[in-house]
């Protein structure tokens, strides 16, 4: 993979840019269930992610989680470098999904070039507009979409991310995933299996009518 | 007012560029209740706020509103100028809340001084990291914060913001900024008035005991 694949602003930079750029990254790997970022201890840097699956997510101060958006290939994630821009006042967890390669670019080596090249700012100023927008879809869904839409959208995304229909996740964790406790989920999961769309089992959750499912998104 | 109370990297800008953006910059005023960006139909500009305050809100498909953000005098609004960068993918009303005097700089002029200055982009950046975070504190809000709690916090905000204990706003009003239905900010207030902390009179809300009213947030 070439970086020129993460940014597209590549050849407006300047072949010591690209060198610096290039140098400075670091090689990583994940596992899964990996943490490779938490904002409430550290600056890690920006994240280039070559190959696998993260998962960004903020924390509340009494501990409930809620995913904000999901990192694959050739994604980069702009918010594990927050001291970078100072108006950043929001922490988030990164953690990895599936196993998974990325390269770091140290904090303070991205703010240098934002602050030399205006192609790198802008690029920059993009990068947030997307997570911005993603941000606000999830405060209108939050807000305004009611839980049972929430959970069937998120079963349905997650058959197609692992490409199974049946899902290895705890009622937890999707919990953590939609900002709502355990409880809730479960309520949940049992109507969507009264109504014969899921099958309950230890550990899994078996989507047996995947129409029925995606009706309740109407 | 000077621009350079609007852009603290005034200093780092050319001679051409502080004239380009003092020159380009359109004079307005507007009365309590003037909607002066649509985003929905309109990229107007970025709007630098001389005398007044605005009131940025997010409205969904079906027609509900949230408050995002309020501008006061020196703010600065990015999102009115959603089609300078190209991954903004939501739009906002910027509506005046209160008789205002502001300045529009067209979208295509910012577009073109942040392709060519990293100061004014990285300056840009700042800005929608600081909205951002805004909006990631009224996620929070909205997603863990019980109701209670934020109406509370919402009538003393109002109660600083208008210098008076006695608010001229309706029960609608507040639904829109808190992004719920107006029923349920009824039966909110009304138990709020059981608890004599507010007397509800035709169009307005009295504080009548802030002390208690404060005691909802711990």
């Amino acid at each position: 993979m070439n970086f020129s694949d993460f940014f597209p602003i590549w050849s407006k930079l300047t072949s010591a840019q690209q060198q610096l750029l290039e140098h400075s990254a670091v090689f990583r790997k994940a596992e899964k269930g990996d943490v490779v970022h938490n904002g409430s201890i550290q600056c890690t840097g920006l994240l280039l992610v070559g190959r696998g699956q993260f998962r960004a997510y903020f924390l509340s101060e009494d501990g409930r989680e809620i995913t904000l958006y999901r990192l694959f290939e050739r994604d980069i994630c702009l918010f594990s470098a927050a001291c970078m821009i100072s108006s950043i006042q929001f922490d988030i967890i990164v953690e990895a999904e599936k196993e998974a390669e990325y390269w770091v670019i140290p904090p303070e080596v991205y703010k240098d070039l934002m602050a030399e090249s205006a192609p790198i700012s802008n690029y920059t100023n993009e990068l947030m507009a997307s997570r911005f927008s993603d941000v606000m879809w999830l405060m209108e869904q939050v807000l305004w979409k009611s839980f049972d839409k929430r959970l069937a959208r998120f079963l349905l995304d997650e058959a197609v991310l692992e490409a199974s229909l049946t899902l290895k996740i705890t009622h937890e964790e999707i919990g953590n995933h939609l900002g709502n406790p355990r409880e809730v989920v479960t309520r949940m999961l049992r109507y969507f299996q009264t109504e014969e769309m899921v099958k309950l089992n230890r550990g899994t959750i078996e989507i047996t009518n995947p129409e029925k499912l995606e009706a309740i998104l109407d």
